[in-house]
């Protein structure tokens, strides 16, 4: 049985979400699993440079453009949030909770938080949504507010952070199929080919 | 009759060679014609700030792949040439000078530019190199030497860029479907989508 591919993304990258709502079923029509792994960009941009697309000058101007653009190309809903860019420190940390108890619930999850950033323009930066948002995906909100506030779990991010970095993520989202990585939500037909055709 | 679609673009940029390969057929299956641009990045990085792909940390070792790779899922030659980046102006103001010259010949001279950098891997910032490439494509040699080092070119080129910046050209290939900019050879199944209907 082949290795899942691997999906890195921040939970406050747009063309984060975009792939986030494609990469299961594309990754299903080859019998493959997915890994996601949620990073924070702001960690990675401190280690290695960069900065977030929507502050670089014209690129900013057009990244705002693209992101809509990009969501309508893939049928998908998108609407910028008015608070952007924000923190995602909390959600990634209950992702990972969440995972250790049930993968599953930590994928619906993860879906629900993004949605709720980039459909709804909701602040998942607020600890109070991630809690609420969790607690609909399984999780029991007081157990996981005291784990928020301790230091296992703020390990455990740092942890994948720099597990990412030294795969050589740089960015969002970053998916690596068996060994090849593919950047972007605009990679993901090359991701079909290269699953459709073990690699060209 | 609808504008031409504006290509913007230099002549070290690998993703600028992808989408030249295929701007062009892809206009004229919507019968729009395409205006080339060579433009300097370096120019545009120094404006608003950026540098090569391949020299920023984890993604230079991402992109150098990805060239190959995206160049195969397109299903055109790729080499990576061993002299990168490198200086592209005298590529760029020969264009000019052969463009109000004679529009075609300046394609073919762009083409063939642009396939000797990055299917042969040579040296086209050697004006040497440049003159040849000219002269094959209908430039007399001694006069265009004449006007590389006249100051009227060196202008044009100039004037050229800050057209550019003030369209918001940040990077290569930079392409202008009326008002609508699309950055990236990625980004050519969007233009397609649009030019078949009318945007979306």
């Amino acid at each position: 049985m082949s290795d899942p591919i691997v999906f890195y993304f921040d939970f406050s990258s747009p063309y984060g979400y975009l792939a986030s709502e494609r990469i299961d079923e594309l990754a299903a029509r080859f019998t493959r699993q997915v890994k996601w792994r949620p990073i924070l960009l702001g960690v990675i941009f401190r280690a290695i440079g960069g900065a977030p697309l929507t502050t670089i000058p014209l690129k900013g101007k057009y990244s705002l453009n693209d992101f809509s653009r990009s969501a309508r190309f893939l049928d998908l809903p998108y609407v910028h949030p008015e608070k952007f860019p924000l923190a995602t420190q909390q959600a990634a940390r209950a992702y990972y909770w969440l995972h250790d108890k049930n993968c599953a619930a930590a994928r619906g999850f993860a879906h629900a938080v993004f949605r709720a950033l980039f459909r709804e323009g909701r602040d998942i930066s607020d600890p109070e949504l991630v809690l609420q948002l969790a607690a609909q995906h399984g999780a029991d909100r007081d157990t996981l507010a005291e784990a928020l506030n301790g230091t296992a779990l703020k390990e455990r991010l740092k942890a994948e952070n720099e597990a990412a970095l030294a795969k050589g993520v740089f960015g969002s989202p970053y998916i690596i199929v068996d060994s090849e990585p593919f950047f972007g939500a605009d990679r993901l037909p090359q991701i079909e080919r290269w699953l459709a055709t073990g690699g060209f």
